[in-house]
């Protein structure tokens, strides 16, 4: 797809908010990339325009049949001013299987990320600058056809957004409570799980609302079959170490494969550090407890990059893990991570692209 | 909540659209009921607006994440003109059972039903009059509030939008060829397939698409844990007749309780015809087809009633039932209940409810 951008200015800007008081995805910047699909013109309209509201039929598909898939990255201004997305290919192929699961049509990857790059460019006085702060980035696509059969859609809208945020989970890497959870689930083989689509969070929020009324941070979903194995988090991969070895589940058809998860993984590799993919039970992590050899447990997510558990509570019982620090290889992999992602660090994997000839201020 | 109805009248009112051309869901009458929630107000400024676009936040949360819940019923117009709908008071409980599991506030059922008859009286005359014709009726509700971080949203837009109906599967009780899915899912214990979210519907559309190029007009979904036992098909409960007796998936968590589902059931004891909800395999069914007793399959749900089912493919073999013609209990119940619908039959159930003092013309 070769198509022009086009580019519609707005009349004034808005203040940015305090860098000190981001939070996570409640600011957004002044413009937005957005792209039209119908069945005559494929994807087509490539623009960036005013961030703002716009205009939605009530029979729109997407308020009734849900497909609505979306991504997350990220775009980190480094130490000399070099404006730099993280293995964005990664969210571009994930975002077409997304697409692909839901029914909804192809994206061109390489299109959808010029378009990344030249928004960032454009909004690159919106890229906080500060430990654990960066640009984050929206890219979703939904169905606009009005029509009330349960069939794919015939057309759809493709949005970026930007939100300058915060760490997630506020400015330190502080151990949270994470709850196992026994009831609900989010999901099964066959079903969307492997997919970033909206139906999956919506799922999600029961469990995860009753757990942080007891005062969890967050749910560790375990699988739906036999309610036996460890699948993810929220919205991040987990990782135990046992005795020395990192163990997270493998990729089965109903966690999503996250790009921290491969980053960890490839990190570990590079580092020497045993790390193994597999079939990961929940009873084994608390034997392992038991025997005394769980040393870390944490997530692993674009959002929060690496998140340390400090305890977990599964079937009434709660294990403390690593006296609720932060353990050794925690540290090492968010400090690796997030220096690359700022350019503090030498890139050996070629994760980082840098935004070409964009010095921001 | 005792809260008045207001009504903002259109300019001019849309031609309407040939009867005997409707299908399903592609037209929308002139108004629409709209009723908006947030925190400090709870649900409120109710009112009957011109079915129009309205605004959207490009980070509005059902985008992202998802949260959106529907029903479907149907207005009739009787022989004598009486408007009258058919069991709305368990669509309103199942709207609001799904408000709760999508952490979605909770609805005024009462309220809901007087706004949706309020709407109805105004747009009485876009009830088509005719074999198998109706004014779909479609109550949702979806998540507004413009926010990346993933919990329930704390605004919500409930709107109710009619739309002049056909019979969902053509004009006649004509038997259809379904699919048995093995590879894909749409629900398990645990998650939401016993609601009616948005995401049920988007996780069910590549089965469908597939079962749809193969010349199947449906899938019929196994369980998600063994892939063994039957649930339910698109939108539609389903029911096999095996030696006299009706046998029918119980509500066991992942499918959906549906109303015509309901009525199926009580008809049938009614006529002291047996029938039994239990867990059914579907190696049941075809092995009572082997033995010569699979005498119906059909099923049932708001838009086509009852549809009969005339071929089923399961694991390479398919299977012809009662020689693709409409079984004797299939035509039986669609009769029932459509003569119910339409007034034409008594209503010894106190099914209906009729929409007081309005004649159509
Ligand atoms: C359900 C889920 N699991 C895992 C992740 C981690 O993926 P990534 O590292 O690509 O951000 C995310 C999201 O961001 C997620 O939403
Ligand atoms: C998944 C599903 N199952 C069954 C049904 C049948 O339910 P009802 O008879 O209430 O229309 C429907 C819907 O309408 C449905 O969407």
């Amino acid at each position: 797809m070769k198509q022009d951008i086009q580019f519609v200015r707005r009349d004034e800007l808005k203040t940015k908010p305090d860098p000190n008081s981001l939070g996570f995805g409640k600011y957004y910047s002044d413009y937005m990339f957005s792209m039209d699909y119908n069945v005559e013109n494929g994807w087509h309209d490539p623009k960036i325009v005013p961030y703002e509201p716009f205009m939605m039929e009530p029979a729109a598909m997407v308020f009734h049949y849900g497909q609505a898939i979306f991504e997350g990255l990220k775009a980190y201004k480094t130490g000399d001013g070099t404006i730099q997305l993280f293995r964005p290919e990664k969210n571009m192929k994930r975002l077409n299987d997304s697409c692909d699961r839901l029914c909804i049509p192809q994206i061109d990857e390489g299109f959808l990320l010029e378009a990344i790059k030249q928004l960032v460019i454009v909004e690159k006085d919106w890229i906080p600058q500060g430990e654990g702060t960066s640009l984050y980035i929206r890219p979703f696509i939904f169905s606009t056809e009005p029509y009330l059969g349960v069939r794919p859609s015939h057309q759809y809208k493709l949005l970026v957004i930007l939100s300058p945020s915060g760490a997630y989970y506020g400015d330190q890497l502080s151990p949270v409570k994470i709850y196992v959870e026994e009831q609900y689930v989010r999901a099964v083989l066959g079903g969307v799980g492997h997919v970033k689509t909206a139906g999956n969070y919506a799922a999600s929020m029961k469990a995860q609302e009753i757990a942080e009324e007891n005062g969890y941070a967050q749910i560790l979903w375990l699988d739906a079959k036999e309610n036996k194995y460890v699948e993810e988090v929220g919205s991040m991969n987990i990782f135990f170490k046992i005795n020395g070895e990192l163990v997270t589940p493998q990729l089965n058809g109903s966690i999503l494969p996250g790009v921290t998860r491969d980053s960890v993984i490839q990190l570990l590799q590079y580092w020497n550090v045993p790390v193994r993919e597999t079939r990961v039970s929940i009873e084994e992590i608390f034997a392992a407890h038991e025997r005394g050899e769980l040393e870390e447990v944490f997530g692993a997510g674009t959002a929060a990059v690496i998140s340390p558990v400090g305890e977990l509570t599964w079937n009434g019982h709660s294990i403390v893990i690593n006296d609720k620090q932060i353990g050794e290889v925690s540290q090492r992999l968010y400090d690796a991570i997030t220096g690359i992602q700022l350019g503090s660090l030498e890139d050996p994997f070629g994760w980082t692209l840098k935004i070409d000839g964009v010095k921001a201020k």
